[in-house]
Order: structure tokens, then sequence, then C-alpha cells
């Protein structure tokens, strides 16, 4: 049988093999739900880099730029990881150059993993759709919080686990954990959220309308998967 | 007010400042259990090491040698880390050499804080009481299983956390996630374990026993302290 396990955060991933594995990276809020926007209002291409200066380099081949630190638009960019921006009609066939504090921090060190695709809430469905149908073993890789764990990406985690537990075997204890927290915060995902950390620090910023705006289920349709250096939006086969 | 921390795994460590701070180690399955009933039976010192190898030096010193490997006792070594073999009256008044997969690497990270002490189901309300009457900030250090995430010491982080939430601030992701596990568990601790993949591995060994052994709650007053190299225990003071 197909195993399915959780990686809690990045400091961890050095523990696991992930060669010839899917890795869904996971970073709720907020790089890769507004990563699902953006390939569904018709972004081309997002580049993800590691700092704000190499993002920078890129506005002069004609990328969009987004930098985020700490929950804030980095000082000289337009844009950071609220999903609202990455909505605007504008971006439409356009290429982005990313770089979060912990999102594409996480994507860098899933490189070596036969496929690297990006969930997030807003594909939860189109997700687990696929995974189903894929011969590999599955990592789930939380981005957490500067590699420390987080509830949100774990919540995201376990959901997944939840929907594939017929398909795969939930083999580690950190699966098990993600889908019990899952089951106890589901039908509340807000309000439990609402305890985290994150949330508090968020709060401050006043992105709460961010936060509804990721747990928001299976409203999108589109992967994005890594290719070579790019993420782009999955090709799925068109229904009968 | 003081905070309270968990850190899932001994992986993590590197992320948290320890200096100044209490840490309490918690290998429930099996490491430190048996340190808690090994001072329970009267035994004066235990000396956590590295390696099979350097515990064996050990026995010309007069030390009782322990030391266990993926659940099972080392080949040429008497006792590994069974509960039930630190009951033996023999071992009153004498000195341990231990070495196990999780729990002595622990101790050994958790070197430079303030104050170490050992934390089991076994020693539950002695441990809370102390905390509470401490003035600096603590870390529930998770031994975990060779440093991945385990449920039964992040079940035990949480039941920590639940007793001393009116005491201190749960600071973190990790000790909300862990206190909710506890909740969830606490009324039936023995079958939830029973899930954990650790569970799965000691059911090869035929260590249902200890497990059960393992998740008494509050049945020892003594707290195990670190001391220079050694763990001994911690003189409480009389009541009135």
């Amino acid at each position: 049988m197909k195993q399915i396990d959780v990686v809690l955060t990045p400091a961890m991933l050095p523990l696991y093999q992930i060669e010839g594995k899917v890795v869904v990276v996971i970073d709720i809020l907020r790089a890769t739900s507004s990563i699902c926007v953006a390939f569904n209002t018709g972004v081309q291409k997002i580049l993800p880099v590691s700092t704000p200066e190499e993002c920078a380099t890129y506005q002069y081949k004609g990328f969009v730029c987004a930098a985020e630190r700490d929950g804030m638009v980095v000082d000289g960019f337009d844009i950071g990881n609220s999903p609202f921006s990455y909505m605007d009609e504008n971006l439409k066939g356009r290429n982005i150059a990313l770089t979060t504090t912990n999102g594409t921090y996480a994507i860098e060190h899933a490189r070596h993993a036969a496929i690297v695709v990006i969930g997030s809430f807003l594909n939860l469905q189109a997700i687990c759709t696929w995974l189903m149908k894929q011969n590999n073993d599955v990592i789930l890789l939380c981005a957490g919080w500067k590699n420390k764990f987080n509830l949100e990406d774990t919540l995201f985690a376990g959901a997944v686990c939840c929907h594939l537990k017929k398909e795969f075997s939930l083999c580690s204890d950190a699966s098990i954990a993600a889908s019990d927290l899952f089951m106890l915060a589901k039908d509340n995902l807000y309000g439990y959220i609402l305890k985290s950390s994150h949330a508090h620090r968020f709060k401050k910023l006043n992105i709460e309308r961010d936060i509804e705006f990721c747990l928001q289920q299976s409203i999108f349709t589109e992967i994005p998967v890594l290719s070579g250096d790019y993420l782009i939006k999955m090709e799925l086969p068109q229904r009968g």
C-alpha cells in the first residue's frame, strides 16, 4: 500500500527520504494559498527565490516581483503574499518572482523529490484526487514558521490524510496527530486557527480577511507543480 | 507571565534558546519512565552516556550498565530500558550508566539549560507542582523517535501544559497542539497510544506491559535532576 507521511517542519526534512516521492508543500498562511490564487488568475509561471535581493533582480527581466518577510510586504515591492494581491487581472499571462518567509524556503528544500506540488485548502479536493492516482509515496511538507511547528499547515496535512486514508497507509505518529487535530478543528477551522500564535501575529497586521479567505476549501482546481526552477499550472486530463 | 513551550523533537532544539530555562526531558516509552522508577527504587546516581561502548567501560568502575537500542537490550548488557528492570532491590544505592536510543540523546542536548529535570507520567504531579514554584520559563523537550515526532511524548507535554495553563502562558502552536491531543486522548491514553507507530514497533517486542505501566499517572514523587554529569534525585523540601 502506498504511504503518506507528514513532515511537521522543514527542520525535520533531512530525516526523510524524499527521492522518488511526491512532496506537497504546504504554507497555508499564506504563500501556498496565494500561489493557488495566482494560477487561478492566469499567471503563467512563478519563480520561487530565496531572498528579496535576488527577487528584485527579476524586475528587469519583465517579472512581477513579490516579497514577504514576517507577514509584511518587503519595502520596495508592490506585492507580498496576501492572496488578494494575486487576483489582479493584470497578472494574467505574467511571470512572478516570489520570496516568502517560509513557503519558498520549503519549496527549495523539496527540490529532490520526484514531483513537487503546491497544496492549500483552496485546492484541497484537486490535490487529493490527483494524489490518489499517483503511484508514489507522498510526503506532506509543512512550511511551519521559521522551521518551527505551526497549526494551520498541520491541519491541512491532516485534512489530506483524512481524505486519503483509504488509499494510503498513514505510517507515522505525525500523520496520526495531524489527522486527529484536523478532525478536532474541522467544524470551525477559523475559530481554531485564531488560537494559533501565527494568528496573533497576523492580528497585529490586520489580515484576518486573508485568514478567512485561505481557509475556504476546494474553491480552485488548479494544481501548481514545480517544473525545473518554475512553478507552473499542472496540465490535468480533461474530463470525458 | 512565565512561558511554557514544547519542542516536539530534539531536531528542533537548535531553534530554541534554552539558556536560563528549565528543560523537562520526556521519553515516555521508556527511558524517562525507567529513570523515575530507578530513583523510586533507591538508585543513587545515573550517568547518561552516548553509546553502548562508552557505557560498557563503566562496568569496571562498579556501575550497573544499561543499554537499549531500537527497543531492545543491547547484546552483552543485562538491562535495557524496561521499567520493570529498575525495580530490582539490588539496585538500591547503586550507580547506573545508561544509554538509550532517544532519551539519553535528548538529555545530552539539553545540558545548557539552567536546570534539566526528567519527566514521565509516573511523576507528572510532582513535576507540575515543582514547575509552578520555579521562576524560569519552561521548555518541554520531547525525545521523539530518532529525532522524529512521536505521540506519547507529545501527550505528556500536553498533560503538563494542561496542568500549568493558569500559571504559565502557552506561547506556541506546539503547546496548543500538544494540549489538544492530550485532551483528546486522556480518557483512554493506552488505547490512543496503541494507534502510534511506536506501539506497533513495541508490539513486535512484546512489551505492552511496559506501555501500560508507563502510562500510570503520578505514582511516584521523585524528580530526577541533572547535576553535573549525573542524574540524581532532587532534594525536595519536606512538608510541614
